[in-house]
Parts: structure tokens; sequence; C-alpha cells
């Protein structure tokens, strides 16, 4: 992933049409996709951040036809058709703008849940397409990769949302200006570590979105977007306390929350515990909270276990930190 | 102004309350305060700088009564009772926490056009709270006179806002994240020039927000905080072609650039001239736009001048940088 310089902002031309070459090139790749949390609480539909765990395992392999093979070695019954396949869908559009008669078989190993909240379906595009792109000698740039993994995407989401596409390629925060044209902006941020807990209950994405008001006040649209500016700023400098002031939301939260059981009590729990703020993870039902020292993640998870005990619901809980790297690719 | 650092942010508590004695300090002081410009495009109601130039000034003595005096050596006939000046109202407030009977008088020169929208009630309380603190020992805190310039700029505005006076404190770009409570952030910015254009015609501030709607769709508040976080990051990284990208408003522009004529024109033929963006100063009637030298601020003036010379209306055209360092204290 030599084309990838930290803090870069597209648009990005590539200018890497190398001459490809089969017989010097390697024709098998391992890649680790991170989960990814978008609708950072402030920053719904554009703030998006990498986790360091739970990751995908993506096994691609170069073969001589113009085709797709999925192969899943998961339980989650997800498509092995390739056009209803997410990482299927994303290769089958880069090959599209791959001339030579070649092709891939994809195995995938989900360790990331899909409908969990965490970027599912986006660890399968993008690491599909960054497998593949390596596996053609690094010809694409990375806002091509962002958009083959969006279209990947669309096949689960229906939606062209680049808010966990952008953090699983880029790693770290991303903010995405603008979803089209794609304008996906790295931000600066200081070391966070995540606790993320998922409860085991289904929230459609669909639903999710259905419930928004389609209006809001400006007082409160202006409440959000100094909070967004604040915290931006914030990450940049590396200012938890103001991070922390940063990290709220009137506009969605309040009407999300119903869908997540105990959503209120985990919040001030984690607070109490010494998280900087959380919220929702993508449409949930994840809820994540951020906190600046590991120890301080770990006291959050058990505050999280302790209100969760108390239901029926079952749940896992990790407690990671920002993966500044996005998909990596497996050392040999 | 030792107490001032860069790149912190409020909540601040000063713990700064020495002994204060006459003797040892002076009795007279003379401060430029600068013009600032808030409702930065997608910045509306929380982001503003402040500009080298114009600059009001003021010099403050010490009396040994507990009373305000104004004098205004300008033609703006601005009210001389202090409770209705700005800069009165102020230092009035200031000295309800002062023990000592103790005032000021004030003498007032006023560079900034009332009403122009590049802040002037702003800098006549910004400064008159800053002289009158230095000739107090620096007993105050930033956030202590952050409010008592708020409530002299109550007397001219009837609003609590922040969005001038925090840059006009501070210098340089500020982004108010919250105004109850005061929630003051300093940005990291680089080299930018200001063209500014002051059309002499009049908007009532209170007329400028009547015209504004109460309710917004979710979707164009989306755009305008991915917008704002993006431009706070472009600032932070000097990424020029992202600010340029980030300078979008499709709430407050579209409605009240209504009020000032030739907007359009002026607007599109600035960025021809090269400028990264810009837009409606504060609530008007002026209009600004940054460039990434001076030599292209100077030939967006030009393009200015040429579209304002085709109309019957007088104008004044400011070229200058970002004042990173806010009030200034007069060298002896």
């Amino acid at each position: 992933m030599n084309n990838y310089s930290p803090y870069r902002s597209f648009p990005i031309v590539s200018n890497d049409k190398r001459v490809f070459n089969f017989c010097e090139i390697m024709r098998e790749i391992t890649v680790y996709a991170p989960a990814t949390i978008a609708n950072i609480v402030c920053g719904f539909d554009c703030l998006g951040f990498a986790l360091d765990a739970p990751c995908d395992e993506m096994t691609l392999r170069l073969i001589d036809e113009k085709t797709v093979v999925i192969k899943h070695l998961d339980a989650f019954e997800l498509p092995l058709e390739a056009e209803q396949n997410v990482a299927g869908k994303a290769v089958l559009v880069l090959l599209e703008a791959v001339e030579e008669n070649i092709g891939f078989t994809i195995e995938i190993t989900k360790n990331i849940k899909p409908g969990s909240g965490i970027g599912s379906s986006s660890a399968s595009a993008v690491g599909a397409v960054v497998a593949a792109n390596k596996l053609l000698g690094d010809r694409f740039s990375s806002r091509e990769l962002a958009e083959f993994a969006l279209a990947g995407e669309f096949v689960a989401s229906k939606a062209r949302h680049a808010d966990n596409v952008a953090p699983c390629l880029f790693g770290g925060f991303t903010l995405v200006r603008s979803t089209n044209p794609l304008d996906i902006v790295e931000l600066e941020f200081p070391p966070l570590f995540v606790t993320v807990i998922h409860p085991q209950i289904e929230i459609k994405t669909s639903e999710a979105r259905k419930i928004l008001p389609t209006e809001i006040s400006l007082k409160s649209a202006i409440q959000a977007w100094s909070n967004l500016g604040a915290l931006v700023a914030a990450l940049s400098k590396g200012d938890y306390a103001l991070i922390a002031r940063s990290l709220e939301d009137f506009i969605v939260e309040p009407i999300r929350k119903k869908m997540i059981p105990k959503f209120d009590e985990i919040k001030s729990e984690s607070l109490q515990a010494g998280a900087l703020g959380g919220g929702i993870a993508g449409s949930g039902p994840s809820i994540f909270m951020l906190s600046e020292t590991l120890e301080t993640a770990r006291t959050v998870e058990n505050a999280m276990r302790v209100v969760y005990s108390a239901t029926a619901i079952d749940f896992n809980i990790y407690v990671t930190q920002i993966n500044a790297e996005g998909v990596r690719i497996a050392e040999k």
C-alpha cells in the first residue's frame, strides 16, 4: 500500500498505471480488514474510525478467467453468488476496469458479525478490493478502490455511504466531506481506546433510517456542527477534555437509542467509569465508548457487563484501540 | 496577555487573583482591537477569524471613582452614556467584579464602521475589557473577559453570540462550541489572506436573522457539518485545496445573499480570480474571500472593484491577512 500516505485528502489521481506482468508478481494474498464505527455521535453520516479488532480475514488468488468465486469459511450464511456477495460485487466492479482475462477466488473468514453496526459489509468490500489491487500490482488509486468498495457495499446496504468504507481503507479517523463526488479527509488523532458492546439483537439499517426526521431545527443543526468542528479540532490537538465535551448528539441519538435496550444506562455507567463519551455504533445495536487509556476502557467494559448481565440479552464486548493502518496485508 | 496560550480551549479557571497594588502598575494603556469575521460559510454561528486591519484604537485610563466615562474620537455618533455604549457596558460589568473604588475613562477611535458585518461592536467590547484587565494587573481569565465582552456586545446586538468576540480576543480562527456555558476552541490555521468588500448599504442583524428558516432538512444539515468538519481539518493541515472545497453553504447564503447586491457576481469573479472561497461576512453587507497569497488577494480586490464600480453603490475594500494575535497592546 505504498501509495497511501497519512493525512492526505481526496481527490487523488492514480499515476501508477504500470505495465502489468503476471510473471513478476504474487498470485495469492491474505488481508485483514478491520471493523469500523461510523456515525460517531456528532458526526452522523460522515465521521468514522477503524478498530484494531475484530478483523475479517480474506485470502484472494488470481485465476485466469474473468470471474469471481466466493468461499465463506464462517457460519453467517452470506450469499455465495459473486453478484450478491459484497466482496464479490466489489471485485467484479474492479474487474470491469481490468483489461486482462483474469479473475479471483476469495476465501472469507468473517469475524465481524453482519448487522452488528461495526462495518461488517465495508470490511468485506474494502478487504477484497485492497487485496485484489495488491495482486494487480497496485494499479488503482485509493479513490478508485473506495469507489469499487462502495459498489460492493451497495449490495448489502442499498445506499451509497462511505463512512465505514473510508476508515476501513485508510485506518484512523476519516471524515467523508462528500459522497458524490467522493471526498475523504483523513484526520489527525491521539491514542484512543474503544469499548464496544454488541447486544445480540437485530436492527435493520433501513428501519433505523426510516425513523429519522427529514427536517430538524436550525438551532440543533448549529449545535451539531459546532460540536463536530470542535471534535475534529480536539482530535487534532489531542485535547481529551474537549473530545469529551464535543461528543454530544441531540439529533439522532434521542430517536435511535429507543431501539437499543439499556442505552441510557450503558452510557451513564460508562461515563461514570471514566469514558470520554460515545454513542450508537453505526445504526446500532452496538454501543461504543472512547477512553483515554486501556485501563479506563477495561473499567468501562466491566460497567457495561454489569448493565447487560441484568438483562436476558446475549452480548459480546470488545476492548480495542483505534487502528491507524486500515486493511493490513498478512506477512508471509 | 501572558495568560493567553495558543491552541488552548475553554473552560479556563483563573488562578491569578493577585493582590492588587495601584502604585506598582501603569494607569494608562492603548490597545488595538481588530475587525473579525463570523459566520464563516459552513461555520454559521460558530466559526470566526480576526483580521489584521482595520482595528479600533482605544485608550483607557484608571480613575479613582467607580464609573466609566466614554469619549469617542470618531464620527459614528455612538452613545456616550456608559450603560448604552458597548465598550462602556462591558467595562461596567467587569467593574462589578472589582472590589476597589476605581473606574476608567475610555477614549475610542473606531476605524471599524458599525453595521459593516466585520465585528465592530465586538472590537469595542473586547478591546475595552482587555485594556481594563491589563491596567488591573491581569486579574481576570480569558473566559471571564469573554463573558464581560459578551455582556457589552449585548447592548448592540441584543443577542449572546460569541463568534466575533472569540476571534477578537484570541486572534486567528476560533470555534464557539457552546455559548452557554461558553466553550471557545482556538483552531490551528495556515497563512491566509483576506479580501473584504464593504458595500455602503445597511443590513440590520435582526432582519438578517428573521429571514432564516427555523427548520432545515437533515440532508442539508449533514452536508453542512461534513463541510465544517473538513474545513477545521483542512485549516489544521494547511490543505488549501480542501479549504476551497469545504467553503460551501447551502443553508444561510442562498437566503441572505438576496440582501446584498451583486453577491453572486462578486463570488464568481473572486473564484475566477483565484480565491479559495468565501461568503457573507457576519450578517452582511460585507463579503469576504480567502486567498492563499497576498498577490491573489489583490487580484480578487481588483475583480471585486470591477463588479461594484458598475453599480451606484459606494464601497470600501480591505486586503489584509488573518490576525493571529487578537487585541494588541500598543508599545510605549
